[in-house]
């Protein structure tokens, strides 16, 4: 297996220089030490993915533990054993090809590098979940607003009350976004984001939030919080931070994720991946 | 754990005497040894599975195989490691509710007992994986018949050449099912299985078979050939027969499968599992 390290040669280019670019040209960038920031609004169409890394020893378990959550964990594709490299929704090396990294030990952020290529070992094995960016662009598509674009906020994101299904080590809440929708286009975004099930899919929950043990008045992770007009129904879906809150709370020894916002961009158009 | 021993202690039943039972109720007369026989149009509606059991140190690429094929290998469920329950399709143990099962030693076929529970060990692992039954009664439902049971036949079944996405020891070439379709009904068709991705989905291959490496004269497995007319269209769907042959060809120590057509019966209504 080839070292790769991620040593910037060129100078840093601007966000606005990255629009437009295709996933393949944006990871080059990112390779090269030239982006280090986050992915939200790049390569416009594409799907972007949600990184876990952990060791074999427990990948069975997470595996299973995906396979019975798909709403809030869609796998996207697994690394071979012990091999960093993605080769089915894009030809990309996961050590280098994300902006930025967030590195666990024993449950803690132990570091936030740009690069992992001095963290890899031989027994991890890599897995891309699902990112809602796929569905927003979607919902926007149908001529459904998204508040959080409008507000330019990260999008609310909540732990509820509700269990996932657990295996072996892996328990805990799901973890779910919310995004404000009008009534009468409710319908719409439920048939919208069904068409996505490699994404998240259809909501898990319409209205009350309570009823999830919700409030929305307070976020988790420093997302944003929206006020409802009176015509508006908060409307949750299943979100890729649920893998990684479960995962942290399991305290497995080692552990690396992409840095929130800071996502695997891949080579399919969401619209290729879509169940219909 | 307990062991469940399966003893005959009534008598067998008729298929007749089956018709329109609960999958619960079905379970319970196959758990009692009161049905050997086939599953096909039996408990009307519910999904039915194939069955795969493996051991635990080939689990996680075979899990890695079928996550990179999921037209022909669909998961609907995982056992925990070392247990033989089905908790979330149905609550049901896979040692005794099947009606024949298929045991293989170094690939080769050693017993086709209706009771497994002399075979189970702690090491292994159960996957059920998704079957077309279900989506074939959509398509009855949306008016698409079936040549294959109005001539009374086992849908055929074909090795293609096109190759699976290989993981770890698990390579191997797809396996198909074929149904004519008549020209006018093909979109309908396409519609209506893409709607059900936890059955094999959407068609793989529409029309001249020759591009996919098959022979419509010569089926495997012993199943069904068909006389196609002229409005008929040859309609190629991923097929559950595909992670066997691909497991039962990396020469496995151990592994157990359903005898084929004697399928595990879940609670869930195809219709509750469908994508949108």
């Amino acid at each position: 297996m080839t070292i790769v390290t991620k040593v910037q040669q060129q100078p840093e280019v601007s966000k606005a220089e990255l629009e437009g670019l295709h996933p393949r040209e944006l990871r080059k960038i990112v390779r090269e030490g030239r982006w280090t920031g986050g992915t939200e609004g790049l390569a416009r169409g594409y799907a972007q993915a949600n990184l876990i890394i952990l060791p074999k020893e427990v990948a069975l378990d997470f595996l299973i533990f995906c396979q019975r959550n798909p709403k809030p964990c869609p796998i996207v594709e697994i690394t071979d054993p012990g091999s960093p490299m993605i080769t089915q929704v894009a030809n990309a090396d996961l050590r280098t090809d994300l902006p930025r990294y967030s590195v666990y030990k024993e449950g803690k952020l132990v570091d936030q590098p740009s690069d992992i290529t001095s963290y890899w070992r031989d027994d991890l094995v890599g897995f891309l979940i699902g990112c809602s960016y796929s569905f927003e662009e979607a919902l926007l598509n149908a001529g459904i607003p998204l508040r959080h674009q409008e507000e330019n906020k990260i999008v609310s994101v909540y732990t509820t009350n509700v269990p996932c299904v657990p295996a072996g080590r892996f328990a805990g809440p799901m973890v779910v976004s919310m995004r404000p929708v009008k009534r009468d286009q409710l319908v719409r975004a439920v048939q919208v984001t069904s068409r996505f099930p490699a994404t998240h899919g259809a909501p898990v929950h319409i209205g009350d939030p309570s009823l999830i043990g919700v409030d929305l008045e307070k976020t988790d992770f420093d997302t944003g919080v929206f006020e409802l007009a009176e015509d508006d129904v908060p409307v949750f879906w299943g979100c890729g931070g649920t893998p990684q809150a479960v995962a942290l709370a399991s305290k497995i020894d080692f552990m690396i994720t992409h840095k929130v916002g800071h996502l695997f961009v891949t080579d399919k158009l969401s619209e290729a991946i879509a169940a219909i």
